[in-house]
Formats: structure tokens, C-alpha cells, sequence
């Protein structure tokens, strides 16, 4: 129905994540009555994030550079590393105060699709060790983040250092009888003494 | 908090309509999964919309050539046109089977933007009348649509074409009491006879 340029525009925004072919549609009418400036700006800007982001050949972090702006401050507390699963999770981690460096797997361990320890970015983080204090292991309570990290904490502990995760439980502000069963069972194994 | 490029990247997604910042956010990360290819043949999509993409000289609808398909579809029936808004509208009318030919305004008459009838795609459908039985009136039921409509309505009227416009109702499926007081009043005016 649409002209075949415009069609190739609205097939490229049903890539994203959350958008179907109405969306797309709108996005692609919406991008014709924008600015020809705009819309190379665009272009060009989705261009460079292919081109200049690289990962940071310390921690797996995205970065413009060779090392992200968290490895290459020195104020940071040099005893702590954090794990994530994808560079997003740090902005999370940030909020909370945490002032240590990160270590980005990009990726989980995996039984239903394959993916293997040597997969992810685990490796390097070995090499990190030295002088840390606490390595806290902060991927998603899901399957898979489940298993990366009962592989992390495994791992590490073989090689001396300490090893926590986030605390599981209610979240705050929800009410008990919203909770599902295994984030009760969670918060009830992880009680604290008061 | 993100290097400089994915930044850019998030705020071109937010120049989109009904984007904001978490799903900008979502988008741009998206891309850098995405491989080199895919995202250089978005960057080339959104290039060629804007230099591809023209309106068609006769009906102003969008399209690659000098006159978009349905204007050069010798095929449909030469005595109606059907006045629209926008190129999209075009899509939605096509659907209920309607064969005639087109006239996209590319706007609306508008009191409080200041958009005036020589403002928009008006002018070239006088020149279009010629052998034409109806000209059907399919703008928005919005203030700007209507206040449209009244002056094509005046206008055609004076060149001695018959004119119609779309029902106003009750749109099929809903409930009486669900419908809005200018709805029940535009269905009521419009009651035929059984």
C-alpha cells in the first residue's frame, strides 16, 4: 500500500523492541514531516552508535573509548566489584549510591539456548581479583540470571574472595498478598533478625 | 550517564511521537544489538523517506514518482473524489472498498493555528472537478475538520458539484450510553427512515 521507501522504514522501526506495524507506521509518518536536518542527524547518529560504541576492555561496559568513564575514575572504592548482566543494569546500580566498579557479562549462562560460561564475559573477570575485597553479584532474579550466578558465586569462592548477591524479597511499597510465591519464599528465607 | 553517540541516538527515538526517555532508552540499546548491516539499512530507509518521498502532483497524496499509484490507476471510477486530511486517511477509506480517485489537503483550515484554506492542498481540486459527479468530504470530526468541510462544502457547491459528506453516529458495536452527548446529537439529526 505504502510507497516502497516508506515501507522499508516502517519494516525497520518493527525491529524495536515493543513496536508493532501500527506504531511503525506512525513513527515513519511522523520521521516524513520532520526537518531533512533532523532526520540526517538521525541517521547519522544511528550510524556512530554502531560505529564508536565498543565495549571497555576492563569491566564489558559500553564505552566511546578503550576504557569506560567508571574503570578510568580512580575515586571510585577499589575493594568492591559489582556484576551485572547488561551495561543498563550500572544506571540501576548507580541510583543506589554504590560508588565501586562493575563488571558487565553481557549475557547469561544459558541451558535452554546454549549459552556457556566461556560464552559471556566471565573470564576477564577472574583476572580482576586481585585486591578485591567483595564481589557483589547483582544479575536478574530470573532462570537464567539464577544460574550465572550460583556459577559466579562458585567460581569466586574457589578463588578466595568474598561473594554476595542482592538481597530477594517484597519490594517496597507492594502489598503481601500482590507477592507470587517464590518472591514470599525468598523474603521468608532471607528474614531478618530484628 | 551514557556515551555521547547512544545519548544522541536516544534523543532522536524521543523526537517520536509518544516516545519518552525509558523507551528511547529501549530503542537505542536495541540498536546496538542490532548487526552493522540492519542498522546501516535503518540509517538508509530514513535517508531515502526524505529524499524519495514527494507528493503526488495531482492529489497530494505521498509517493515515489511524479503521481502516486491510485491517481495513475486508469481503473477506478473517474466521477468521485474523496477529500481527506492526510495520506494515512487514504489507507483507512481504501478498506471499506471505495474505487474512486483521491484529494489529500495535507492539513486542515485551522482558526487557531492560523492556517488558512490557500495554506493547504485546496486550490488544485477546483481544477480536478471537470466530469466529476461527487466530491465525498471524509476530514476529521474534529473543530478543524468541520470547520473544513463547511468551507469545501460552500465552496464546491458554488462550482455545481454535488458534494457529501461521511455519516456521523454511532460508531457500530458501542453502547448508547457510552457515546458522547455531540455523537447521540449528530446521530439523532442524521435518523433514517426504516
Amino acid at each position: 500500500m505504502y510507497p516502497k521507501s516508506l515501507q522499508n522504514l516502517i519494516d525497520a522501526f518493527k525491529s524495536l523492541p515493543g513496536v508493532g506495524a501500527k506504531t511503525a507506521e506512525r513513527y515513519a509518518l511522523c520521521i516524513l514531516d520532520q526537518s531533512v536536518e533532523d532526520v540526517e542527524d538521525f541517521a547519522s547518529s544511528l550510524l556512530k552508535v554502531k560505529n564508536n560504541i565498543k565495549t571497555c576492555s576492563i569491566c564489558g561496559n559500553i564505552t566511546e573509548g578503550n576504557i569506560c568513564d567508571i574503570c578510568a575514575n580512580e575515586n571510585r572504592k577499589k575493594e568492591y566489584i559489582c556484576v551485572v548482566q547488561h551495561p543498563k543494569d550500572i544506571f540501576a546500580i548507580e541510583k543506589t549510591g554504590y560508588s565501586g566498579y562493575y563488571h558487565v557479562l553481557n549475557g547469561a549462562i544459558s541451558t535452554t539456548k546454549g549459552i556457556l560460561p566461556d560464552d559471556i564475559n566471565i573470564k576477564s573477570l577472574y583476572e580482576r581479583l586481585e585486591g578485591i575485597r567483595e564481589v557483589i553479584i547483582a544479575t536478574n532474579p530470573t532462570l537464567d540470571g539464577e544460574t550465572t550466578a550460583l556459577y559466579l558465586s562458585k567460581t569466586l569462592k574457589e578463588r578466595n574472595v568474598e561473594v554476595t548477591r542482592l538481597a530477594h524479597g517484597l519490594p517496597m511499597g507492594a502489598n503481601l498478598d500482590y507477592a507470587d510465591e517464590l518472591t514470599l519464599i525468598k523474603a521468608m528465607e532471607g528474614r531478618i533478625k530484628q
